[in-house]
Parts: structure tokens; C-alpha cells; sequence
């Protein structure tokens, strides 16, 4: 098996959170939309600022359960991803529209039809993010017990054979409207899809032609020996979480092995490594932005505080220390990284080096994915090492706040990029499949 | 219980259906779109010819199920109807948007969470057509039989009342996002639903916050015994299919009856009746134009015939008479209306004055709701008769073909409705409650 780089050129998925951006916080920022939840106009202007910049995708991530507490932080969902794609499918030409659907939670007939109605208006720009949802909250909206991983899994595997099935009942040919013969649709290319599962079964057929993509790609989330199968067997993208080069390059690994283990081209299946990013025109500035992000949720500060301390084996408080100063010596002699967590080995560096508590916090080592808190040129420095390393095959970018994020990464990063001969500088096609450099596909596909 | 027109202005839906109009032939006519299913901006664009013409609300009808032979025929439904509203609620300012949707076939967790987003971004403008679904196909792409009548029926009084306490469960005003004190939901006024039916479970909360008019009114489709009840309970708007004035009138006093039985105000409710339309500068015009449909139809037209024979006690064929001629006397002696089909009296009476077989199928005998096939005046006068005879509040109008008809209604048959004081000449206000005249709800409402 051979580390393929292909063109040489990283792929990018924009994270469109609910709206606002990846920091619950920034909301409340200067210039920040304070509605941007529920205001679908600049959803759409976000949307339109990333295919201006060429990003590949956007990515929508979904849980269908109360995201998390909306007291003072904004949500980690939009209302909708359904009728946010639908309104961006209509107000942009090029960006793929990827959102996360549960595997769990939605009946194959419904979303295959919903997706490949998304995927014929967007001219063939959607993409399916298929997740098992293993989240309790959202089992109890639908009134029924989470069910165990095994059978999550299995459950996700038949609903992306029932959804793929259905989708190729409907002939690639077989949507004639021809007004001269009569003949509107060519009923002997029409099938039942007859799929009949354990825990789903449909009959189908789905009325609904080939877009221009065929059908949307899958896309898996996250890892486990579970997902990394799920991921062989369908998805052309990954949306992964490492946090080290290392790691990332190890799950691209078993995605490629897991890829031809299922009779797939390695290739045919490309990783974007979660990213977060502070941009400013110096560190400093970039910096002063983490500082105001911190001043807008003392608590979370507060909880910061100790639970960096747990990843390096102390017990912190605001109470005890003054985080705008280094760490005593002697507590820095106590430190370890926890091997609990995969960020600690980052805060353990940043705080031997005599970095303020503050400021170590600042450079963003409890987020969710790595963080560089810079200038464009360490964005883009951090993005070309992994890319280069193989470690990756491009990133899912998460901007701290929406309403500046996007257009700095865009403005700033994205040239750059381009000036390294790392990221396109036009769309490779006109669908989603294009964009990944991944095969045209109809019907079940494994 | 009085009969009240209030302002003495008729309400008016559109029927969508799949893009093409109403009679599956007329994507054949010269002019019009082969293929309007799959073209959103044609569908936005005849959305948009509705609101020029203050048409109340668009309505599309929906079976989640392959809905016809599509051989020769256009579909009875649009792609998605979710797709389709929120492209059309992007797109247009003030028309309602009611779709259908299955209270046996959907989540109530999934559905509360599109419509009440379809509702915000189009700032109050959706309904939901709330049907049993009663398709075996339907049943069938579910994997799992047809739940029988008074299941489905049980099934849908709690689907409602599961999706109406998930609309309540975020607090009229808990969107707090106050960028100065950093609120941004107040969640103490935030819910859990804790809904627990029999059929359906659902926790909740749903994080998103009430539109300007609440939350989408509820709308029911056809008659029956159940139908009514649940209308009664629970409805804004109905969608029926009365075929004479006197069935009409006789179907809004009991749904008024029924609304007054579940302590709402019978003004709460407002009756839609199904009227299709086939318009010509004059009649012969009108005619022509029908008889073109049954040129596109040979097959049909042959059907047609031995159906309306059915209608009046013949057994007649193609095969047999001459249909551009009147039925022979000693047939037209025998005839009787067939007490089975509500329409059989109009087929009777036309036959009887020795009008061709073709031009009493010409004058649409056979369609699923009153048809008037002449000039604008003859439209006017047919929806003016009825309004003013208290047999409905509206129309749910569904013309022959989209490509003109809806336009041709909206410029010639509107203006007649106007200038009579029959229709108003500006909407109501901005939101579809407004529209229809119906009370502000918000959560549970029964
Ligand atoms: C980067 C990343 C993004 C994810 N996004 C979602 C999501 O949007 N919705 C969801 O339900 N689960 C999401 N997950 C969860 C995964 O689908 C998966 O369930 C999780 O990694 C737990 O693994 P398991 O299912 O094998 O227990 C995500 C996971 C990762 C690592
Ligand atoms: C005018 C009209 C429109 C209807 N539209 C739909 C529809 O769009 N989808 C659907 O599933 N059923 C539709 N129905 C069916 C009704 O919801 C109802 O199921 C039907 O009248 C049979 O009555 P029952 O459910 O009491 O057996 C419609 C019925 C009528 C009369």
C-alpha cells in the first residue's frame, strides 16, 4: 500500500457549527451576528464567503438532542441541517454540502429520499455523513432506548445499504420527459429495492433520477474499530480528531488498509483531520483574541483551569494560583502528561516552558481538535507539515467565530495555500465527487 | 352556530403537486416545462407567480411512496416537499407554505424540529398537513404493515400532540442572546416535552425558538369520521374534496361542529375545497385545450370511457360508439347516476343533453374535484357561487397545467375575484396565521 498524495493538493471541509463558530463564546464578540442561529441570510453569506475561497465542502455536524447548555454559550447545531443545505444548495455553484445524519434515528426511506433530492438541486454537491448516534439525550426524543454499539453498528450498516439500494432503483437513464414520444419516465429501468435487513427493510422503488454525481457520497466520523470498518466498507471521506501527526497518520492508515480490505482503492476514501485555528495578524493579536474569548466565560476558565491541571497530574484552582503568571517551579517539577488524554503531551510542553497559565490556556489545549493560535503563516505552517507528513488528506477547519473566521481563512490562509502549491485554486469539478477526486457511484455500493 | 364569512373574502390555496399541474399530460403541452419535477427554479418561479397573485398559501399533497405509473404520466409529488418549501420560503416574502406529512411515517422528535425551522426561516409562514397515510406502498417502503384505521388514527392525535409540546418545550421568549450580559437563552423557560403516548415517546427539549406567528397551524386532509375528529381538535385548515356545493356546505358545518365540540372557536378553522380549472379566453378555447390532454392520453381517454359508463349504468367502449358523437337515445333511456361516485350526477346530467362522450370527459367529469373548463368569468363564477352559498371558506385550486395555468388564474381570474369583493387585494398580514384569520398558538393547543 502506497501513501498517495495524489495531486499534491489538500482538501478542506469548512465546519459550519450552528452558525456562529467552534467557540460557544465568540458570539459575543465585536462584529459577531448575535442571531446567526436563526438568521438563514448569513448562514448563506457564510456558506458563500468559503466557495469563494474554494474550500471543498461544508460539514455539518448533528446530534438530534439539545446540543449542549444554551445559558451562555451558543449551540454546536444549527436548527436544521436539512433546510440550512437546502437554502446554501440554492445560493451558491460549487461548495459541496455535507451534513451528518443518524443511522439510528431516521428511517432509510425518508433521508434517501431527502439526500438525493438535496444532491438533484445542489447539481450533485451532497454528501452524507452516516453516524450510529450514541448520544442518551437523543434516544430519549424518539422514545426508545439507545441500543448497544454492536447493534448501533450494525443498524448503520443496513441503513446505508436500505438508503443505497433505494437510490438505485431509479435507473440513471431511466428519466426520459420526452415531449415528443410521450414517454416520461422508462418504467423498465425502474426496480423495487426489496431491501430486507434485520432492523430495516424497505421496498421501494424511490422516484427520484441520478443527480449529477450519481448519488451522494458517505462520510464516516470518528474512529473506533467499529467506525474504522463502517468507513472501509462506504465512506469516500473521513472526519477524524487526532491530535498528533502521529495519530493522524495511523488512523489514515488503517482507513486506506480498511478501504482495500472492503475491495476499495485506497484513495477512493479521504481523511480531513478536525482543525481549529485564532488567526491575528501577529501572535499577540492572535493571542488578545483567545484573552476576550476567555473574558466572555469566566466559569469555563475556572473549569479550564482544573482540568489542565489534571492533565498533567496537579491539582489546579483559580483559588490557589494566578494564572497570569508561570507555574511555580516546584509544581512544574510534579508535572506529567496524563496518558488519559491525547492533548496533555501539547500542555505539558507549552507549560515546562514557563508559559503563563493563561496564556497556555489561550493557545487553545482543551479544544476539541488541534489549535494554532497565529499569524495566516503559522495556520498554513501547521496545515502543510501534517498535509506533507501524510498524515492527512486535508483538514475539517473549525473557525473560533464565524464572523470573521471564515473570511481571515479565506483572505489570509487560503492564498498563502495556494502560493505553496498545497490547496486548488479552482473547484476540480462541478460535484462533490469531483472536488474529493473520488468515483462516480449508483446504487448499493458494497 | 352561525355560518360566518367574516370579511367576506374567500381564501385561496395552491396546489403544487409535483411541479407540472395537476393533469398528468400537460408537461406534453407546448410551452410547458419537461422537466419542472427536478427543476427547483421552476418551481420557485411558479411559487413566486402564486404570491404576485396574493394565492393565501402553496399546499403540497404527499404519499411517501412511488405515486404513479410514471410511464407516460408526471408525478402526483414533488421530489421532497421539504426541499422544495425551504427553496420556495428563501424565495418569496409572504405565501404560506402547507406540506403534508405522515404522522405514521415520520419521527415527531425529526418532523417538530424541520417545520419549526421551516417556520423561522420563513419568519411564520408553514403549516403541516397532518395525514394517517393510508398506502400499502407507503407501508410497504417502512417495512411494516399498514397500521389499521383506528391505529393510525390514535397514532396521529398523539404524533400532533407529541410535536406540538416539542414545539412548546423552548419558551416564547428564552432567546435571550444578549451580546451586553452574555445571555443567550434564558433556560429556565426552556422544557423538557416528557411526552409519553402509547404509540409515541418524546423527551425534548427541541432547542429552537417560537416564530413570529408561534408555531405552523395544522391542516387535515379529507373526511370521515376520524378525519373530522381529528380536524376538529387540532385543525386551522382542511383540505376536502367535496364534488357538490351541498356536500360541501354539509362537510364545513361539521367540521365547524367538531372545532366548537373540542371548545375551539368554529372560525378557527376554515375549509379549503378542492377545484381544478382549465381556462381558455373562451369557452371553445377551454375545450380545445382539454381536448389536446386527451390527445397526449389515448390510453386514458379509452379508460375514461368505460368509467364513465360505470357512472351511468352503461357498459360502454372505444370500441363500440362513436365518442365525438352523443350517445344514442336508447342508451341516454337507460342511464341512471351511480350512487357510488359523487360525480356520477354532473356525467349524467351532461350526457343527458346530448353532448359528445368526448366533451362531457372534456369537461373534466372525471377528476378528482370539480373542474370547470371555460373562460375566466366561468371560473369566478363557479368559486363566487359556492363562497357565497357558506359550502367553504376556499379553494385549493389545481390547475391542468402549471406552465400557464397558474399564471392565467393569477391574471385573469383573481382580478374578476377582486374586483366582485371576493378576494383581497393585499395579504393579511406577514405570517399564515394571519393569512387564514386563525388564533396565535404556541405548544400543546388541545
Ligand atoms: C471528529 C468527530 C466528529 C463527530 N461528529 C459526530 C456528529 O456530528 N454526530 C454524531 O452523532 N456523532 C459524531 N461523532 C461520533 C462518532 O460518530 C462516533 O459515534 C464516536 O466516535 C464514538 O464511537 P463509537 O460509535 O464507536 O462508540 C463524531 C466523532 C468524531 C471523532
Ligand atoms: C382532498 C384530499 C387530499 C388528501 N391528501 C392526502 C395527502 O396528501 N397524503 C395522504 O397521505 N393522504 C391524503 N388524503 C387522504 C386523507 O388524509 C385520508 O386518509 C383519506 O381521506 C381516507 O380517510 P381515512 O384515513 O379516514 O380512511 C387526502 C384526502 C383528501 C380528500
Amino acid at each position: 500500500m502506497t501513501i498517495n498524495q495524489r495531486d499534491g493538493k489538500m482538501k478542506l471541509a469548512l465546519q459550519m457549527v450552528s452558525g456562529y463558530g467552534g467557540e460557544f463564546k465568540t458570539w459575543r464578540m465585536p462584529g459577531a451576528v448575535a442571531d446567526a442561529y436563526t438568521n438563514m441570510d448569513y448562514y448563506v453569506e457564510n456558506a458563500k464567503m468559503a466557495e469563494k475561497g474554494k474550500i471543498h465542502t461544508l460539514f455539518i455536524a448533528d446530534t438530534p438532542a439539545l446540543p449542549n447548555d444554551l445559558s451562555t454559550n451558543s449551540p454546536m447545531h444549527p436548527m436544521d441541517p436539512t433546510i440550512a443545505l437546502a437554502a446554501v444548495a440554492r445560493e451558491t455553484s460549487h461548495i459541496g454540502l455535507v451534513s451528518t445524519y443518524s443511522t439510528t434515528y431516521t428511517e432509510p426511506y425518508n433521508l434517501a429520499r431527502t439526500l438525493k433530492t438535496l444532491d438533484i438541486i445542489s447539481n450533485g454537491r451532497m454528501g452524507w455523513n452516516a453516524v450510529t448516534t450514541s448520544n442518551h439525550e437523543a434516544a430519549a426524543n424518539f422514545g426508545r432506548p439507545l441500543p448497544d454499539r454492536d447493534t448501533r453498528y450494525e443498524m448503520a450498516q443496513e441503513h446505508i445499504e436500505a438508503v443505497q439500494t433505494l437510490w438505485g432503483t431509479f435507473g440513471q437513464d431511466a428519466y426520459i420527459h420526452n415531449q415528443e414520444t410521450g414517454e416520461y419516465v422508462d418504467m423498465s429501468k425502474v426496480e423495487l429495492a426489496n431491501y430486507r435487513g434485520k432492523h430495516y427493510q424497505t421496498r421501494g422503488p424511490l422516484p427520484i433520477p441520478a443527480s449529477p454525481q450519481g448519488q451522494p457520497p458517505i462520510f464516516q466520523a470518528g474512529g473506533g474499530d467499529k467506525g474504522l470498518e463502517l468507513a472501509g466498507r462506504f465512506a469516500s471521506g473521513v472526519y477524524a480528531n487526532p491530535f498528533t501527526k502521529e495519530d493522524a497518520k495511523l488512523h489514515r492508515m488503517m482507513l486506506r488498509k480498511s478501504a482495500e480490505a472492503h475491495g476499495r482503492k485506497a484513495d477512493d476514501i479521504k481523511m480531513f483531520a478536525g482543525f481549529m485555528f485564532s488567526i491575528g495578524k501577529t501572535k499577540e493579536e492572535a493571542m488578545e483574541r483567545r484573552y476576550m474569548m476567555q473574558q466572555f466565560a469566566p466559569k469555563e476558565t475556572a473549569h479550564h483551569v482544573e482540568y489542565l491541571g489534571y492533565m498533567v497530574g496537579l491539582g489546579l484552582s483559580v483559588d490557589t494560583i494566578d494564572i497570569t503568571k508561570p507555574l511555580p517551579q516546584g509544581l512544574i517539577n510534579q508535572m506529567y502528561p496524563s496518558p488519559m488524554d491525547p492533548r496533555s503531551e501539547k500542555a505539558f510542553e507549552l507549560l515546562k516552558t514557563g508559559m503563563s497559565v493563561k496564556d497556555v490556556l489561550a493557545n487553545g489545549v482543551i479544544n476539541y481538535h488541534p489549535v494554532v493560535v497565529g499569524t495566516p503563516e503559522m495556520v498554513a505552517d501547521f496545515l502543510e507539515e501534517w498535509y506533507l507528513a501524510d498524515a492527512t488528506d486535508g483538514f475539517s477547519i473549525v473557525p473560533d467565530s464565524s464572523h470573521d473566521g471564515i473570511k481571515d481563512f479565506v483572505e489570509l490562509v487560503v492564498p498563502i495555500l495556494q502560493e505553496r502549491g498545497l490547496f486548488h485554486t479552482t473547484y476540480e469539478g462541478e460535484t462533490l465527487r469531483d472536488h474529493l477526486g473520488v468515483s462516480y457511484e449508483y446504487g448499493l455500493t458494497y
